[in-house]
């Protein structure tokens, strides 16, 4: 296993985060993203923000991160602030010290608060700048550490997922079965990369549906999205699947129609994996999903066909229709087509694929996608 | 059971609003907060803004959400954005569309993004004021629905916490015991309110630490800090105990400073909690539990003593040595004094308590505080 945070890896990033501020000439950017700021630092505690100057990289957190930074932190300063210190102004009081900075010409990332932003400028006495996602355009293309990591994050979930197959049984309600699925990814050493989603039969039409207290009828569909993080790296991976065998014509009816849903979905998601390639178009790429739902008939998903992935669990590029520009060689984002028919059903397919010079590879390979729990549980096995 | 979201309740709260918003001279308030969302909606989903003007009331979500939205929402209007629209945008067209609102009189939370704030600035063609935190306070003082929501989020946690008492044994990871306690969590019906912590021996210095592979050792020490949600309210409970019974020397006397680190710490709680009754100025309840540890010769914890809880996990008030300000009756908080020694020991113990006129109730009740785990099982059986 290749370590992802070592000295090499921060200084390259660090590199060319510097290039692009001399172009625009900063001479200091305060990160507040948590992401960016574990990107950039090695740190993965919250609460805390990052400076990046010329010279020299600063965490600003503060007493219960001692411990942990002095331990994750890579080439950079760490700077306690009193708890009692609101962190806009501890990181103000921090860039009046810097003599290599000029007051001017610092700039802060645009997720700040308003709040925040308001702090800052008043301790600084100075308009501040907000500076575009300089940090967010580097994370999307991963190095090989990264690509290992989410690799990972897929095999554990895929795993997690295997695990709950079996316990899968009539009258357990949604709720139970998503704590099943979290509790083996604890297991396997992981935490979860959002809140997982079980929908029973219907409730899958709501594509964020928060697992409740209906219980599993013993020939209902399941819809799981999940995913796992692995040393801060996120997987997101979505099956859909049918418990049990229908008895009566009425539900016979209703699972070739799912089936059908089922395979448009699945046809709809292959044929947009095929063009993902680097520098393919992403508009063309949501295009074609759609595209292969709408010709057969069905209603076209409103959300995106995919974002990426990586420390954080959406991510630079996102596949939609309104995106400009193409895939690079490097990204890692998810290929997620769905149908959802409110009061009927909702089937989702959603993988993990690596953007290559030809092509791409699927991360998510290790958790088979099939209609049926019997025959998924047979290709584990 | 109370039903904490009906049309009464949300209509009280609506009218608080407005009352404030009036004496502002403000025609429409822009909720960006997704607590404060919940608490003026009823809609529990994300990624939604609300909009409150002199006579109506507007949810602003996405399509994703239709089907929960149609379901949650109580008295306010459904507000339909295009998936590709960013929110700031739909929500400044929504605005410029209501006569009723005059675009100069115009207020938004400022949790908002720099982002988000120069989008809305920019489609509205107006200098945009920010609001305080006018939802905040008045979410601080819980009405009868929410604190029974409370109550229960709370004995949910110690209902998880009873149950994983007996599956502790040495060998078992940080994280295999944090998916225990998650899984018996959403088996009751609930959620996390936040990430569970677990800490073995020395890790527990770490306030903030995240559950990881350390095993369990036969004689070890363990704390616990979790919660519930339910029905979207919080609970927040920090246990430590011990495991075992010491054999050699050593680990007899490391268990004699344990155990008087924990009584001292227990000894703080009690003194703060004593203080707690409506109009107790908060300074002093923090004062108080830092004296106890200071005199008793321990190092003093940094970080505050308690703070509100309720549909956030931390809410108004904050119990620090910075606040201005007195308690109200109705509002429920921690009190979560700690003694941390790096390398050495962390104990810090929590409990939720909801304060009153003469005094207050302590929520977590049912969930007892003991060093030693045998004595912990007797006392749930």
């Amino acid at each position: 296993m290749i370590e992802i945070m070592n000295r090499e890896v921060i200084t390259k990033r660090i590199r060319s985060i510097r290039r692009e501020l001399r172009n625009q000439g900063t001479d200091c950017l305060i990160v507040i993203n948590p992401a960016n700021v574990t990107y950039t630092t090695g740190f993965i505690g919250s609460d805390s923000w990052a400076l990046i100057t010329k010279r020299q990289t600063f965490l600003l957190t503060d007493s219960r991160y001692a411990e942990q930074a002095q331990k994750e932190c890579i080439g950079c300063k760490i700077i306690m602030r009193a708890n009692s210190e609101p962190i806009a102004q501890a990181a103000a009081k921090l860039v009046r010290q810097l003599k290599s900075v000029r007051i001017d010409n610092v700039r802060i990332e645009r997720s700040v608060s308003l709040a925040g932003f308001d702090v800052l400028q008043k301790s600084m006495k100075t308009r501040l700048k907000a500076a575009d996602s300089i940090i967010e355009s580097l994370r999307s293309i991963k190095d090989s550490g990264e690509i290992n990591c989410i690799r990972r994050a897929a095999s554990i979930a895929a795993k997690a997922f295997e695990q709950i197959l079996c316990q899968i049984k009539p009258g357990m309600t949604e709720n139970e079965l998503a704590g099943l699925l979290d509790f083996q990814i604890r297991k396997l050493g992981a935490v979860n990369s959002f809140d997982t989603i079980v929908a029973f039969g219907p409730n899958a039409s709501r594509p964020h549906h928060q697992p409740g207290r209906k219980t599993l009828k013993r020939n209902d569909t399941v819809l799981i999205d999940f995913g796992a993080k692995y040393k801060g790296y996120c997987s997101d991976i979505t099956r859909c699947f049918a418990v049990g065998t229908p008895t009566a014509p009425s539900e016979a009816g209703f699972v070739n129609f799912y089936k059908r849903v089922f395979d448009v979905v699945e046809q709809a998601q292959a044929t947009a994996i095929k063009m993902v390639r680097a520098d393919a178009e992403i508009v063309w790429i949501d295009a074609a999903a759609r595209e292969v739902i709408r010709k057969n008939g069905l209603p076209v998903y409103e959300h995106g066909s995919g974002h990426g992935l990586g420390l954080e669990i959406h991510e630079l590029p996102f596949i939609k229709a309104v995106t400009t520009g193409r895939l690079q060689a490097g990204e890692v984002i998810t290929i997620e087509p769905g149908v959802y028919i409110p009061g009927k059903l909702g089937v989702r397919i959603e993988d993990d694929v690596l953007i290559t010079k030809t092509g791409c590879k699927i991360l998510t390979r290790s958790c088979p996608h099939n209609l049926s729990i019997k025959k998924l549980k047979d290709i584990f096995r």
